[in-house]
């Protein structure tokens, strides 16, 4: 019997295990029964049977999960997450007066650095105990964001945010760059962290400033993450203003390439989905926000067809409202399947793919996590498929995508950490921290009511 | 202070009570604070502020449900309940191809008593744990069905099927008239049991058959459940073959009035939604079903605007998945939003409407449940809003459509009778016979592996 040299690792050992494999391996098995991922560190360093990896690794520690599917960690490809607290203040209503009557006063008198580090960790929270173990935030005040991931231990993407005009935060492009980029050099040794350039949306960034993001992309090998097409008129209104669609003016400026994370992309016409394919730029797909706010469903069956990688988001709470990838990916295939009038589009495998590897490699994080291979990264969830409600299993990969949801999740680790064990978030401070932020919701909401009711 | 008469009263005291009004009622409170439903029995019988009805009832039981919001129970308005034991056989296949080499196969050779029995309390099991306390159910065998019911303690409504083909369970048209008659005469007693009569659709039942039915209906005022314009090849084989659509068809039998509950009724033209609205006759609108199995999307938006009456269905878990009514009416109210342009289309308290007292409407139970009213059956489902993921709370209603996920239920009552405490089944025994079930479902599973690889 070989000796354990590595005392420290871990026996990840779920009845099953489904990897996630790239575009380019049809052959490769759905899923793993009875495999043990083993993980030392952060890293995941072997996925063997079970019997196999004991054998190899006595000394380790085993986590049994008889009746669980263990799956890469769930990336959340667009998010605002500190909006958490102003989930639901704009319900029902059109998107205009949603903007203009609901969250754009609230913003402009609440948000500072508090507001989005109480909000962000009331989101990473309901993430982490949902299995998303990554998601890509966009908000002002990012530092206040990264302070709520860091302590709760979920793995983040922040944009820089660039917008034309001055806000609490910034005061113009320039500035909101400088901010941006200098708070990327304080985190340059938080491996949990990593950022995107965020231009907010073609109509709210200039030329020149576009111009200036689409260069520093490819200077410093930053993702772009930018909302584009998400409602008619925004693409009437751009062809009026600048003679061209949002896309072809944002190809024009250098800004549409395999480091494009096109955000919503509703209404694409075929010039635009061969745009977006030729560049190998990403989507991220935020179907419940783009129902909610009646936007429309984007098609998502053509952009599969064509090439095109999609990623699912759950975009903020005020335009979903559930900030839960699981639930949002089982959306995304029941509605590529509803608007293609085909049963097979969007297969549970390949939206596993979108939640997880596919996200990741829109961030530029697929060499990182994304799968469950050896040198990546272990971020896993654990999901339990042993209640009557999932019973018996005929395929895991199934249930996960058709008949799952994020209250099946039991445990989650981030690089190899677990920051979720039997459905409640792993550490007691961190408990204690997010009961204390949810006692202190009441306070904003009282503010929101007053603003809201114009006394403040 | 008044002496306590009523020793035997419950007072349920949510933080808040969604009462649920008939659409004749629009100036009626969205939802009452710090109230108490005084339950005596099977029986609501009064809502009042909290001080009054413990002053009113001092020696009763009390419930305090602090952070909750108090609901009508769910009525699931379409479903196969003994289906969940093939949940998920067929996932990501073309309607015809799993009809055909999956569900019909599977079913020739597996359907009896014990499968319903077995694949009803499955389903049942997940339908309380979930908030729906009243299920709309078709199934061969609804005597085994109604067993499971029962037990469980969920309030059912039985179809009558009948087709023109034999099955295990009967051989013609007349056979299972008779048969599903004397099931309803022998459970005249039963007072969670109700009955419609369900030919299964236009395309399985002949005229002769259909027309005996509408008159039945009229005679013994019992609702006619069956699925109908579900796929635009069924409209176009219905046409070919008697020359009208079938919605044109069933009116000119004598079936399209406010008896019938239309499943699924995805692709209606103006013509069809007026004969629909006309007739008084009630939607069962199951979306993702409809969605999975590629059907398309019902025109739920413009049901609403000619006031049809709409109720929600699961359908059954090898279509949908999940039996999961709360799920069902948010993807509902997205669905009606996206597909409108209206931002306002579906709001939540329409929409909880839909999932309670317009679906007991349609079932002709509107008298009994469907709302929380004194005199009304104490059918009631309680949410807790206090987690992390639902701070703040400013709209119940809202939080409970759009937030909320059956993972919030923690409290059911059906008749009075507590059926879920704290997020499990309240029974023991019944807990036990649930498990019992589970375990048995490896066995169903290995039959299905048999008879898919050609085994027997």
């Amino acid at each position: 019997m070989p000796t354990d040299e590595f005392p420290c690792r871990m026996l990840i050992e779920a009845q099953w295990t489904a990897q996630v494999h790239a575009r380019t391996d049809p052959s490769a098995t759905r899923h793993l029964v009875d495999h043990a991922v083993v993980v030392e560190g952060t890293r995941i360093v072997e996925v063997l049977p079970v019997a196999e990896a004991r054998e190899r690794n006595p000394a380790a520690e085993r986590i049994a999960l008889p009746g669980h599917l263990l799956v890469p960690g769930f990336v959340n490809l667009h998010a605002h997450a500190a909006m958490a607290l102003l989930r639901g203040v704009g319900d029902d209503l059109p998107l205009s007066t949603w903007l203009r009557e609901r969250i754009w006063p609230l913003e402009s008198k609440l948000v500072d650095p508090h507001f989005v580090r109480d909000g962000s960790t009331l989101a990473f929270a309901e993430m982490l105990l949902g299995g998303t173990t990554c998601v890509n935030d966009m908000y002002f005040y990012p530092e206040a964001a990264i302070d709520a991931a860091l302590a709760l231990g979920i793995r983040s993407a922040h944009g820089i945010i660039v917008v034309d005009f001055p806000t609490v935060y910034a005061n113009d492009p320039a500035e909101y760059l400088r901010k941006g980029l200098a708070l990327r050099d304080r985190m340059r040794d938080e491996a949990l962290v990593s950022f995107c350039l965020a231009p907010h949306a073609p109509y709210t960034v200039a030329d020149h400033a576009l111009r200036e993001i689409a260069t520093l992309s490819r200077e410093i090998g930053l993702p772009i993450h930018i909302h584009v097409h998400e409602t008619s008129e925004e693409i009437a209104e751009g062809i009026a203003q600048h003679g061209k669609r949002p896309l072809a003016r944002l190809d024009a400026l250098g800004l549409v390439g395999p480091e494009m994370i096109a955000v919503h992309a509703v209404h694409l016409n075929e010039e635009d989905l061969h745009r977006l394919a030729a560049a190998g730029a990403s989507v991220a797909h935020c179907p419940h926000s783009n129902a909610r706010l009646a936007c429309g469903i984007a098609p998502t069956a053509r952009m599969h067809e064509m090439g095109i990688r999609v990623g699912i988001g759950t975009d903020s709470s005020a335009s979903n409202n559930r900030l839960d990838v699981l639930g949002e990916a089982r959306t995304a295939s029941l509605l590529a399947k509803a608007t293609s009038g085909r049963a097979d589009a969007w297969c549970a495998e390949r939206t596993l793919r979108a939640m997880t590897l596919d996200a990741a490699a829109a961030l530029g994080l697929d060499a990182q996590i994304g799968s469950i291979e050896p040198g990546k990264q272990a971020d896993l969830v654990a999901v339990d498929l042993r209640g009557a409600e999932l019973s018996p299993v005929y395929d895991p990969i199934s249930h996960l995508i058709y008949a799952c949801g994020r209250e099946h999740v039991t445990d989650v680790w981030v690089a190899g950490k677990p920051v979720v064990r039997t459905r409640q978030l792993a550490d007691e401070e961190v408990r204690y921290a997010v009961r204390e932020v949810v006692g202190r919701t009441g306070v904003w909401q009282n503010r929101v009511g007053e603003i809201l009711s114009g006394r403040v």
